[in-house]
Formats: structure tokens, C-alpha cells, sequence
């Protein structure tokens, strides 16, 4: 049988033909450079306009910058590319939608909240693992500015943040796969919608942990590995309440998380000066701090194997307004040399 | 080597071991219950609020109705399921996110307008093919009444429509595929995005034909197939406007597209009576018209080989009051006995 992908268990997705990162770039916002990552990202823009004359177009142009720049460090052009995968959190997705305008390639929107860099990869791996795309882009960008007026205050309002909020980056990250590169994906564990009744949406932290706790739990379950198997495992964007609560509920599961565990919402701003209260989030985030500090150290040889877990919360502001709580999802992907 | 998919050309995929549709269902609103394909829908409701208290929670319950009611003609339950691939045209898909929230499946929420259907088959063709997952389920839906006042205006407002306009679908569609059934999805063309510059969001058939007139004549290019060699092609949902613009398209690209050319979007509504200007739009339109007469009479042998080709219009609120133009997109699927 010509089967290319393995499941196993219930919930894991094992390559077996061999996905690569051929290559990936990171681009951010000026708080981003500053913070304790800064000398990883490849490239920043002081001006959150990018000289753009709006926010959302200046968020695109920042997701095709680190698209056009993760193709020319794997010398490719767009049109090698067959497929993009790629996603935002504006309205219709319009950041990936436009930046995607300009390239020659199959595109194919997706929308998992702040867990779309995880869902890209898997689409992407699971593209290039059956043989349905040689090379496949998987993409996604934040803003602060396009994300605050979207779902919560015109910036004007300068509105006071409650203390278990998180800071949408402004970043973006882009990953190329294909069948070279030193860095491998080895498993997948799309996740499951959880949904334990958190509304409140200064706090997405609580509402995703649940999700980020099940995907892992499932993964643990199925591969029969355990947290101190790999040498970190992030999970993105659960900040600092989140990531709490994350490892307790782990503790509960019998998996003692915290030593190994890393979060993306945590590692990308110096909480204590940066006036982030809990921590980063928005898709950027986690792509941008795995299109950085993760993939780079992987390439060093100091990280040879750890778990990649975006975290998404997905709910709108219709939703919230209508009293819905909050879906919270979490999406796996297994790096390894 | 293990490939269990085969690129034929530069855009099209074939699916080698084969995927089948298990089983499909529609739901939909009165309006369609009253059009010219009310006899081939599952299901339909007279209240546009499906007796929720707002039309979005209505959208949402269709989509799960539609969803629940593939399964259940499968003979399958929701934890049969491994992934289900979904997405509408509401902010952030909350009608997919809150509709897939009971069912135990990975979820990975799509975003293509209204494209969506054919998006997320390709998606699960993907992955039942390569054997990422045994069972896969597609899932879409639009509403009138949540669209209207997302995209246009408060529907109280009374506005006028223009003759270019589209009429919104209240409907759902689900597909769900594995490896047996009568009808089996053999090759996907995933589009590229094709903005030739059309600004107006009450014309959305004329952004969209050029997407359709490029994905059709990449797929018969890389094929050597012609419209003629099937029984009917399918776009959706360009309406009466967008269909005349896509077959003078392909007459110029050399493809007699006419006579076999059918558009979810025309068949959907009885243009004459129904008040619904160009036609009908929205995911939910050519997902119902797929899952209904489509697969209805495919599975009757009266249509033995058609492509499904759903189209959207990747734009939102904001970036056409910033004076962006309108992307357009077309994902297509070959479907055959």
C-alpha cells in the first residue's frame, strides 16, 4: 500500500517519507527586537506603518517580508512554491489573503487563531509528506495595532489592560518545507476544540491551557514519550497565567511538564519591564520565536528535539458579545535533527 | 518511494490510492427549501433563527445539523472522525469553531470565502489519501442573515441591492470521505489567488471569474482534458454576471466552456421569481448545491464525471474601505463514479 502517513494512536500523524525545513525567517515590531530575543529575528521595523498608510496593509507587507526572505535564504523563488498555507487573525484573514497576492503558487487560507503557525506546518507536512506539494510555504503574521482595534479599543482610547491580558506581537513567520534541510518534522498532533466555559477575553491564557493540556496528554498517550524526552517543549501563546495552569493540569495528567516546558507569550518580551502583563500573544508570536530562536538553535545543535504547541482561542467579538465562552484549540509538531 | 499523491503539471494533484465520499448531507433555509433544488435538500428550516437567539448561533447549528446528519447517513459517529476540516464566511469561523466544538476530531479551520467547500475537500482528500486520517469530514455553511450585517448592512435598514449583487445562501453542506463509496474525488487543482483589480463588493461574480477562468484552464492544461469530457462543470458561485464573464474567459483561453457549464449560484434559486438579482453566494450555496443535486445524481449515475470548482472572494469590510481591490480564488475537485 502506498500509504505516506502513518497514524498512530488515536490523535498522532507520523511522517514517513522525511518533512525538512528548507528555510524560515522571522520579521517583527520594534518591542519584539527589543526584547530578550531581539538579535534572533532577521529583520524590524521601527515604524509600525512599515510605510504602509494603514495597519492592516502594513501587517501584510511585514507577513510577505518574511515570506519573500525565508524563499531567498532557501534560494527560492515564489514560483517554486506550491503551496502557501497561511493564515492571520484579521476579519476574512485578509493580512495572508494580500500578501499572498503576489506569488505564483496554489494558496490555501487557514484560520486556527493564535495555533495557525502549528496548523501551517501540519498542512504543509501534510503536503510534502504525500507528495501533493515538493515545496509548501506555511505563513502567518500579528499586529498589535490591527489586533487592538479589531477585537478590543481604537489605540486612541488607550484603555487600561487588566493584568491576566496578553500583548498581540507584531511579528511574522515563515517556514519552507520540503525534502532537505537539517531540521525534520517528524510528528504531528492536530488538536481538539476544548471548551471549558472561560469567557473572559482578558484572560485567553485560562481559556487555551485546557486545549494545550489535551493535545500534549494525547500525544504523550500515543507515542509513549514524556515530557522530559525532548530537550523543550513550547507551547505558544499561553503567557504567564496560562502556562501555570498548563502544567498543573499536566501534573494532573501525570506528566511533569514544568521543567522542560517554554512558553513562546513568556520567552518573546522581558515581562518585567515591557508592561506585557501576562505575556505576548497573536499568531506572530509563537512564528515569530519558532522562526527565530527555536529553528536557529536547532541549526546550532543545542536544541535536537522538541515539541512545537501553538495555542489558539476561537472565539470573535460577536461571540464574546453574545456570551459564548471561549473554544480554546492547541496544535502539535514535533521538530527533530 | 512511498507517495501516496502525484503532482501532474505545476498545479494539479492526483489522488492515487483513492478517496471516496462516505456519505454528505445539506441543510438549508426556506428560501433554497423553495427554489428549484428544494427536493434534493436533507433538511430545511423556516425560522432563519433555527430557534436560537441570534442568527449566528443559528449558522452555527445548521452547519452541526448538516454535519450530524453526513455522519448519521454514514452510519458514523462524530469520534469516527479524525480530522474535520471547516470554515465559513464570519469572522474568525465561529459558525466551524462553535459547530465542531462537541464533536471529538481534530479540527482545522479553513478559510477560502466562498471557495470553502472545495477547499476543505481538497484538504481532506489530502489526508485521507496519504493516510494522515482513515475518516475525514468537509464542512461549510453561510446565512443570510449573519452575512447581511457582517459584510453590507443591518438588515432592518432596508438597503437596496444592486442587479449585480447576490443573494447570501442560508445553507450547509458536509461531505465525509474515506475509502469507500460510489463516488470518488480523483484529481484537485487548488487555486491561486487572481486580483485583476475589481473594487466593487456588489459585483463579486466579475472578481471572481478570472480566478475560475485560471484555475479551469491550468487544470485542462495540465490534464489535457476539455470541458467536453464531462458531463457538467460546476463553479460556484459566480452568479449570472460572473458565469458569462468566466465563458468569455475561456473562450479566449481556447476552452468551449458553455455547454457544460453550470453555477451553483444560478441553480440554487429560480433567478426569475426569487428576487435574488445575479444569484446566489456564500460557502454555504455551492457546499448545498454539492450535497444535494450534485452528489444526489452522481450517486444515481445520471452524472457519472463533473468538477466541482467553488470560488471566492478573499476580501473583508476593512480592506475594501481602504480601497483595495478584491482577490479572488478558485479551488477545484474532479469527481467521477
Amino acid at each position: 500500500m502506498v500509504i505516506s502517513m502513518k497514524r498512530i494512536g488515536k490523535n498522532v500523524i507520523k511522517c514517513e517519507k522525511g518533512v525538512s525545513v528548507i528555510s524560515f525567517a522571522s520579521v517583527v515590531g520594534d518591542k519584539e527586537a527589543k526584547g530578550p530575543l531581539g538579535a534572533y529575528f532577521d529583520k524590524s521595523f521601527s515604524d509600525p506603518y512599515l510605510g504602509e498608510e494603514s495597519f492592516e496593509k502594513a501587517e501584510s507587507l511585514m507577513q510577505k517580508e518574511a515570506l519573500n526572505l525565508a524563499l531567498s535564504k532557501g534560494n527560492l523563488k515564489g514560483e517554486s512554491v506550491d503551496m502557501i498555507f497561511a493564515g492571520d487573525l484579521l476579519n476574512q484573514c485578509i493580512s495572508s489573503s494580500f500578501s499572498a497576492r503576489s506569488i505564483d503558487a496554489a494558496y490555501l487560507g487557514q484560520y486556527g487563531a493564535c495555533s495557525t503557525m502549528a496548523q501551517t506546518l501540519i498542512m504543509g507536512a501534510l503536503a510534502v509528506d504525500s507528495g501533493a506539494a515538493d515545496i509548501a510555504a506555511a505563513v502567518t503574521s500579528s499586529h498589535f495595532c490591527t489586533a487592538e482595534r479589531q477585537f478590543r479599543l481604537p489605540l486612541e482610547y488607550g484603555g487600561q489592560r487588566s493584568p491576566s491580558a496578553q500583548w498581540t506581537a507584531t511579528a511574522s513567520g515563515a517556514v519552507i518545507l520540503g525534502k532537505s534541510g537539517k531540521v525534520k518534522i517528524k510528528r504531528l498532533c492536530p488538536g481538539k476544540i476544548i471548551d471549558l466555559g472561560v469567557k473572559d477575553m482578558a484572560n485567553m491564557g485560562a481559556a487555551m491551557a485546557p486545549a494545550a493540556a489535551n493535545t500534549l496528554t494525547e500525544f504523550f498517550t500515543d507515542t509513549k514519550e514524556r515530557p522530559e524526552n525532548y530537550d523543550a517543549v513550547f507551547t505558544g501563546d499561553l503567557g504567564t497565567v496560562g502556562s501555570e495552569l498548563l502544567c498543573e493540569i499536566m501534573k494532573e495528567n501525570g506528566f511533569n511538564l514544568a521543567p522542560n516546558h517554554r512558553d513562546c507569550g513568556v520567552m518573546i518580551y522581558d515581562i518585567k519591564t515591557q508592561d506585557v502583563h501576562a505575556g505576548g500573544s497573536g499568531c506572530g508570536c509563537s512564528a515569530s520565536v519558532l522562526c527565530s530562536y527555536i529553528l536557529k538553535e536547532m541549526e546550532k545543535g543545542n536544541l535536537k528535539r522538541v515539541l512545537f504547541c501553538a495555542t489558539g482561542a476561537l472565539m470573535s467579538t460577536t461571540s464574546s458579545q453574545q456570551g459564548e465562552s471561549i473554544p480554546g484549540i492547541c496544535h502539535l509538531v514535533e521538530l527533530s535533527l
